[in-house]
């Protein structure tokens, strides 16, 4: 139970230092001089660099499921609306102090072609296709008006201002950005003229 | 002249090196075996790692102006959709190899504070100001349809789909994305009922 709890705190801090300075700059050594153990300590936990970044993405995605995708309501009901709200709220409190990292770092990961690539692009996949499926209920339920469009194309931009408003607020430092994104949310879920006719 | 010659290949290579492993890992020593110079040599030319990075911002920001923001028509009548179209193409073509590294790195130096955080949000801003002249532009030529929202706003949102379709582009490597992002970026263009009842 200890070593457990002492593994959560570890990683708590691993994705601070992530988020905070990139994937690739967490290692052992400034992730143990963070957490105030030996190196060897910490070694004990994790055997590798590479295997801390794997438990470190792991516990970022168990911390976003929870705080945004997970539905807190017990029929899996959730709107559309309020995953939205979740997800924009999520980067507005800085859960992820220094931003959230799935997509840069996946990005700058990408042509390694390892394992820290594949976790982090598969947990890119987990946030378009947590997307993607409230977009699909929210057809069926009525709370988007049913059209012609395929529910990945919505997903696709729905995704694109969301992660954007992340990292805008990163370079700025400005809140506001996040009332440009509801803006933009709203024009999009109002479903274009275009779709509306094809429909 | 050889010496700008030799500055230039060496910028070139490190925009390639800074794109595929992130501007953080650019150090002189990677770029001189890169170049097959000695880091001596390389010193010569960049007294010091944050020289080099600032450099290697400035050599990206003249091929991604000289690609896509600089308008190729004498009068300055470029059109939105030529511009949009350009920025889609700079990426398709891989024009830096391991993906645009204006947003990516900025947000993982934003915390820092320093030149390079600065020259990157800088380079950022010279994006997003791009976009916007020429939203502005095709509401005063009827290119877009004259209404009430900020061409900040629409700008906000172009920016996002551009920039997302590069990095899930790099994820997925699959062109497939481009036309998810025409796609997206043709909805936003027709503009949304919304603002034309504002108009």
């Amino acid at each position: 139970m200890k070593a457990k709890a002492t593994r959560t705190a570890i990683l708590d801090a691993a994705v601070e230092l992530g988020s905070l300075r990139g994937l690739e700059e967490l290692s052992l050594g400034g992730l143990a001089s963070m957490v105030e153990m030996s190196k060897s300590g910490l070694f004990a936990h994790f055997g590798s660099k590479e295997e801390l970044q794997l438990a470190t993405v792991a516990q970022a995605w168990d911390v976003f499921e929870a705080e945004v995708v997970r539905d807190p309501r017990a029929d899996g009901s959730q709107p559309l609306s309020a995953l939205v709200e979740r997800w924009l709220s999520f980067y507005e409190r800085r859960i992820f102090i220094g931003g959230c990292f799935f997509v840069t770092s996946a990005v700058q990961f990408a042509s390694r072609r390892d394992a820290v690539c594949e976790a982090l692009a598969g947990a890119v996949r987990g946030q378009t296709a947590a997307l993607e499926a409230a977009v699909q209920r929210a057809r069926e339920s009525g709370e988007l008006a049913p059209t012609g469009q395929d529910a990945g194309q919505t997903a696709f931009a729905l995704f694109a201002i969301l992660v954007n408003a992340d990292a805008v607020f990163r370079l700025q430092d400005d809140p506001a950005v996040f009332e440009r994104a509801r803006e933009a949310i709203g024009e999009l879920l109002h479903e274009p003229e275009s779709a509306r006719r094809a429909a």
